[in-house]
């Protein structure tokens, strides 16, 4: 018991700490990109030990030559963030292949004091997946087995290590007849296991609810290479905390999640969609409400994006255009149900449709007549990611507010940034969560003034979360306490450091408490 | 910060250690009921105060004259568990009325060393919700407030003190048009505070997923007094770790929940209930799949009982019918569906029963017609606790069983029991939950002998659940590495002394590392 309890603590994950990161400090590379220079701003922590020769040559006995990569290109890519904003400067990362070299890694390395940073598909969009500075990447890709799916027996529980990528086990489960409760644009890279520490959203939060309700086990590797097995594989478990709740979300700062045991529904084979217009955001909360109400069980996304938003959707995507007559609506929603009766789904939306058009809730719309049009409705929503980069730089939010609140903050950012920049919205409406975009030309100091603090001193004032979905990352740490309290934040300092024996930032001692926040990036 | 981290760390709740205790120790009650006789098993730690009259004055400073109770009726209430098992020996009931009362209740026995145990609708089965000892009993019954709820602005959202009796919660949402996400049979009592602390499961947990999935904010009143503000009204909310979940099942062994937040889903309008017989397991989670698979997303229950089961509530409890034929099948299977659409649920229901039973699936059927028919089918179901209590002795095991291997467990306690008793089965069977009864005249400690430990090394051995839904309690909190790993045990022992600064009971030291479980009962 005692070296769990003994005070003088040893570090085991690097610290990741953000504090007062912002655009203000990011440099221009040689590729042209911008990266934040995490260096004036971000401290390392001294205890750290640098890679040593020895240090690689114990690898190479645990995992082979293939499992350690010190090659440039390959750390380059592992270094930086997919959006190509953050960018650590590792010279190693490492590759097990299965939770005995995890275990064998962290133990290792927290015997060194070498900082690690844990990092699943690196699609992450808050700086969590890469290092900050020198930490060892421990990337679980190549732990990519399907360890078991009982079909068979009923309940749809699949088991399978870390690093299945999203896509493969949602192209496995559609052979079973099963679907995976959870769908990204990220899906054809990100991993599971980085779904699971970042408790990812997405498309089907909705109908399936959040990875809290659906993952029912997991085993993880604890910084001092302790394995956590609590792989259960049942629904129903009451017996003492139920630890992997701690896990999921939690960004990979308590341990490398290595196994992830979910429960999938079946498959239904019936899917509408439809595409529609309101005039303004209180049809769009109403149109909401009635949906769970008429559409009952087989609602299974209600996705939302106004005006600006299409707009831009419409100018910098290739072959999308508007399902809807070309006039300009000021709100656009995209409802899909999923349901087991392709007849009584079908006139169940339509009857929907019908009514929500006489009540004056919904301006225009129309219903996909076949799979193209379904794919062509959704691209439009799942565009517009991209549409934003083509468009210039973007700074972006990913709130979850009160719903009947939800739009002011809009339009308030909008009075508040003026024309210098675009303020376009978009998200999952049925979730409560905003995707805040600023559009601007170019990255400028003033316009990002204008934008912070103000964005999160808004949302906490509403009780809303400063990240509905992406986590806290490099990006956000510094800002937890927008979103919890005080005393919540310290008790998460706490378990950091008494039990998991985590070596907390000295940063993390003063007033701003931050969290350390090692993200195993989705 | 030092505070928190100091290795002297004092007690906060009171030690809930449970060795080795079954039926050779209990003993005839004056009433003629049994009781645990916890004394000769369980040591009272010798760190706590008892209560003096100082302490009595300062709490009637808090609280006033009504919420200090030492009426000996009163206190032989909130001593006694409903099944009339366990009983302790508590000299003091305290009410509080609201969260800061609690703060003060918990930070003055802190700094006197009191123990205290938190009580709920006190309708637990595990014996977690009276005290061992002399525990100060804290009942939050008087915190029964609605705070807020917000059916205008769309998401369902509920706010409530933990008080708040679950019946009362599903009557005022039924006005409003929503449902609880839960339903319990101890409705009538248990309260919504015990419901999340024990992360009660019951009847529609198939439909609408456990308590950490529904459940988005709560506050909590740590032993120290501190009070933990986590009621988020959110759906998504990725800051840090999700520290509500600990919350969640631990039995309220980390904390006192004051307030509770939770998604309700909107009333459905149609609602249908099918009362089948199925010839052996196999047909019983074959039907479980196709029901899944059919029905869709308006499956809302499927309960199963054995013959022995329907036997008995047709044997014991007034006025209730076997609703098929007279023919003795060997099991009976309770579907429901919840739906928007009379017509359309309705026909679904009709065609996937009518191919169940052209494809031999389903022996007989029957479809409620009404809902006095459909309430005779769910009180076949619902009755069965109280046919076995008439029955004579029983003892419930409430068990999550991996579901092709579930009746296994019921035939091989069969062999093992012999003639000397029933065994009866019945649950959850779409949560893969069963409510395992050994039916006897008496209790017998021969009877017990062959039950216990076989069920437990039976369920650990198939990765099951030794408590599915009923948690730990004074049962069960010594049994629990039954069905978790040795790891997981001692995180959890590290949170209650590291983190939330209890007092371990030295019998947690030893090898049989048990949780302090203090239960605020459902």
């Amino acid at each position: 018991m005692e070296k769990w309890r003994a005070a003088d603590r040893l570090l085991k994950f690097s610290s990741r700490f953000a504090s007062a990161v912002n655009w203000n400090n990011s440099c221009k590379s040689k590729q042209g990109k911008y990266f934040y220079s995490v260096a004036t701003t971000v401290h390392r922590n001294p205890l750290f030990s640098s890679i040593s020769p020895d240090d690689i040559s114990y690898f190479k006995t645990i995992l082979g030559e293939r499992g350690v990569v010190q090659d440039a290109l390959a750390l380059d890519a592992a270094n930086t963030d997919w959006m190509g904003k953050y960018r650590g400067s590792s010279k190693l990362l490492l590759q097990p292949k299965n939770t005995e070299e995890v275990s064998q890694i962290l133990k290792y390395c927290n015997s060194r004091c070498l900082a690690v940073v844990p990092q699943g598909g690196n699609t992450g969009l808050v700086g969590g997946s890469v290092p900050v500075f020198d930490e060892v990447i421990i990337n679980v890709g190549l732990m990519r087995n399907i360890l078991s799916f009982d079909k068979v027996i009923v309940s749809g529980v699949l088991v399978c290590e870390a690093g299945c990528i999203l896509e493969n086990l949602i192209s496995f489960l559609d052979d079973e007849g099963f679907i995976m409760p959870l769908d990204l644009g990220a899906k054809g890279s990100c991993q599971i296991g980085g779904n699971v520490s970042t408790n990812a959203g997405g498309l089907r939060l909705l109908r399936y609810g959040s990875l809290h309700g659906s993952v029912l086990g997991l085993e993880a590797v604890l910084a001092n290479g302790t394995v956590l097995d609590m792989l259960g594989t049942l629904r129903k478990d009451n017996t003492g905390y139920d630890l992997k709740h701690l896990f999921i979300g939690s960004e990979g700062s308590l341990g490398i999640v290595t196994k992830v045991s979910i429960l999938t529904p079946p498959k239904l084979s019936s899917v509408n969609i439809a595409f529609l217009a309101c005039e303004d955001y209180t049809s769009c909360q109403k149109l909401l409400l009635e949906a769970k109400k008429k559409l009952g069980g087989i609602l299974s996304a209600f996705e939302f994006l106004d005006s600006d938003a299409m707009s831009l959707v419409l100018k910098h995507l290739d072959g999308v255009r508007n399902p809807l007559p070309p006039s300009i609506h000021n709100f656009y929603i995209l409802i899909e149900t999923t349901g087991s009766n392709e007849t009584f789904d079908k006139e169940n939306l339509e009857a929907f449709l019908l009514h929500s058009v006489e009540s004056g809730l919904v301006a225009n719309g129309v219903l996909a007549q076949d799979i193209n049009q379904a794919s062509s409705f959704w691209h439009i929503r799942e565009g517009l990611p991209e549409a934003l980069m083509k468009a210039g730089a973007v700074y972006k939010y990913d709130l979850s507010l009160p719903l009947e609140k939800m739009y002011d903050l809009v339009e308030e950012m909008r009075v508040q940034i003026g024309p210098a920049a675009k303020v376009v919205a978009y998200g999952h409406l049925g979730d409560g969560n905003l995707h805040l975009n600023i559009s601007a030309p170019a990255y400028d100091d003033n316009i990002l003034a204008k934008i912070e603090p103000f964005v999160y001193e808004w949302t906490s004032k509403n009780r809303g979360s400063i990240s509905a979905e992406h986590g806290l990352g490099l990006m956000k740490a510094a800002k937890i306490h927008y979103s919890k309290s005080p005393e919540t934040v310290r008790l998460m300092i706490d378990f950091d450091y008494c039990v998991f024996e985590l070596l907390p930032d000295t940063s993390c001692l003063d007033d701003n408490h931050s969290i350390i926040c090692l993200c195993l990036s989705a």
